[in-house]
């Protein structure tokens, strides 16, 4: 079925004939295997530019920063799902991806955009503390939670913030969006009457917009880091099962506040 | 509710403090980031050991090899996917994702337990050609195919296989699942009446055999390779729809082989 | 980790003991099983109310009529999917699943927020013409589709569209929504300039929205009954594989227009 | 790129012009739409023939009886998944769905595939004891479970079993594979040294079986029910958030067994 005008798909990422690959204009064999880390690789297939040591440093950063952090949600959820599902690590990864969405690992777009908003505007001409009380107010009347802003363990400072930005700088990263990243924590007090400090979702951003990372696709590399922490925790669940323990624990304190037929009463404790 | 015996969950992988993230022992802030590259991180989480060069060259090399190569039906599904939900990057990446099967790329782990359950039966005083007849009789006596061997495209030599061996070579990588994988290319011809060569599903295990990576993950690192490709696809995607194009394309020649109504006749060209 | 204030989970739909389940107040086995259809249980387990006849036959018949529509591209992801990984059923139905998004199956529900979002103002003392006008007029301001509109295939009307009103009258609906729908579509010319007629993603809203089914779930639907269709799919992609034919078609005709090597020429025609 | 044989796609399911859509020979909107009730209808499309009334009373009684039980850990997962991506449902029920692997609700399937077999034996000339024996004994010699005998809550009688033996009973269908689950039920102790009671998955395929339902497919049951009961939760997710809350308590009692630097100390309680 015909769904929109294009007919003909096409791409500018990848080409092959019976003896080459070509990856964005390299040969793959040639020039990238054995020549580029990974995660360069990586830049260079979203980008079609191969980056240079800053880029390479901050991109390799920001993705070990945030590959693993315990027995978050979304591991949880992939570690239940491999129990129920062990012949298909693959299942088991992608249920752990898909809460990669816009409340925990998706602030890092949302948070980028933010940072690149406000940049625009002091780029035509707003001083940059009116830019940030704009944005910060308009959060503010939407009833929206700032992106990047606050954390539920690390109330004070989440150490990966100042190690990512340590980083961008010992590489020689443009570090405007950080610079731009610590003013807007400066301001949030005075517009929400808290403080909320800086998480890594926000300093992922401001250090990867300083080495040429496309905004559009922040969300990917919390999506390619946890893939990584997910196979290493699936590997872990093979060996020492967590995923049926989890969902018991979960439910220990688990309130069933809906109707019952007359006469029926729970089994001891609660389920 | 309560499956299995196990109630508590357990790990190995990571803790923290309201300072510190400790991943496999290492402080995330002081010791990784900013001093690990991002494969190397992943190998540490997977093993609980810092990878020495030659692990680190071979499993870059690895990732880097399968990351992409081209309109593949995994990239295929999720560009569709992300064409009809462009809301959810996540969701597009876990629909390629799930393509990550038996199959396609599973094979890279059935190749790595064929090199292995070889190469303990050589350990166990089996000679080693007959060890490969063994293994090779049993799959023809299974019908199956044999895991890592053949290739739609490249019908002599996947340029791929030869560029990792050569990378596992300068790395100083042990070599004997290499050479294991050659001579079973070598003995395919007289069980099968046919030539099959070393494709990169076969290259992979035997190179990161070589380095110690576990042969329960081999699985694990075309997931997390095809994730990067995937995320790059969809940012092309995003900028150049080819989503709907393709799902076009694919029933132009499509046939309809079943009932239909009294008085039933399709519009014009088959869709 | 504690994210959000909620430590304690709840729910009112399920509970059980040894001897019993109860749903949603009823006792599963005595009150359920062989006493509802499947539809109906659906009903019962999203608005904890038992649906009446009408309910029941508006809520079956849309079921019925997006479960199927040929190879849509949500078809073909999965059947790839499946191809790949054909160990996982789960992971291809999943594959399928991930395109009900916003473009394409979601559309059920931001027709459903439209016509409410009508009817209220319209309840609220605005003629209906106005209603419909202002939400048209916003619509085409911040250039967006209007939902459930239009379709690729039935140029003049999807014969679904119809049937799905007829059987929502014969039922004894509430018919309020089905008016406002075509109200809406009478209206589109004037404001757009073209005729855009309601599609199924438009007559589903409306027929459920006359017998009290929840607007915020609506997109439940479509996800639901495409499940169906993805798994009667995948039973004959078992018997009859068309998976990796359809991703070879789709690409007979694609285009690389990125770089590539000196020397580098593609083999034959494009692939 | 090619791969496999078959190059054209082909299907027997659903054809359309522009004026009609054909499923399984029936025009959906004359003949489907309206007339059959959704279960009914996802027998046609996966079989290609409409149910009677006993395989229509069994298979809506069988989806009734797993669509929901309480907080499984699929819906754990699914309710996770939401919680961090509200954006996207269809994320969330795949999550879900994906949990729907051989361990939990595949059971359905590997034990309607040991009934078949058992079944075949039988016609084959052995004595049903003898065929049951066999069988029981080659999975005790594989340290096997037996599909669908066991569960952790109901150790006497799961009720649905009961119910689901009734309504096939009353609707008449062919009660063969329900009276080889109880024979094979009374044959484990035998076998075994315990009781094992059969379960809801062998309940399943023991009456699905009886009314023609195809043993390939017997998975797509549980996938299909379970769908229904994800989006019910997500529905409460989305009014009453629960996700984070049983991500909390599932790791209140975690164990880190793993390493840490020198000095450091976890914060309080376990985490």
């Amino acid at each position: 079925m015909k769904i929109g005008k294009n007919t003909v798909p096409r791409t500018a990422i990848c080409t092959s004939n019976e003896d080459t690959i070509v990856v964005r204009g390299l040969d793959l064999c040639q020039d990238a295997i054995g020549h580029l880390n990974f995660a360069d690789y990586f830049f260079l297939l979203l980008t079609g530019r191969r980056p240079d040591a800053a880029a390479s440093a901050v991109l390799n950063a920001t993705l070990v920063a945030i590959t693993e952090h315990g027995f978050v949600p979304s591991v949880q959820a992939a570690r239940m799902t491999y129990a129920a599902a062990p012949d298909a690590l693959q299942g088991a990864v992608a249920a752990g991806i898909l809460g990669c969405g816009s409340v925990i690992l998706g602030a890092s777009e949302t948070a980028g955009r933010l940072f690149v908003d406000v940049a625009q505007r002091v780029d035509g001409g707003i001083p940059q503390a009116q830019a940030i009380n704009d944005a910060l107010q308009q959060l503010k009347a939407q009833r929206q939670p700032i992106p990047g802003y606050g954390h539920p363990l690390h109330k004070a400072m989440d150490p990966r913030v100042a190690r990512l930005f340590a980083v961008a700088a010992e590489a020689g990263a443009d570090l405007r969006h950080v610079h731009l990243a610590q003013a807007i924590e400066a301001a949030i007090p005075a517009v929400f009457g808290k403080d909320l400090r800086l998480n890594v979702s926000a300093a992922i951003p401001a250090v990867l917009l300083g080495v040429g990372f496309p905004v559009q696709s922040l969300r990917g590399v919390p999506i390619l880091a946890r893939t990584a922490g997910l196979i290493a925790h699936l590997a872990e669940e093979a060996e020492s099962p967590s995923g049926f323990a989890l969902s018991y624990q979960a439910t220990r304190e688990l309130v069933y506040d809906g109707d019952a037929p007359p006469g029926f009463t729970p089994t001891g404790s609660p389920r």
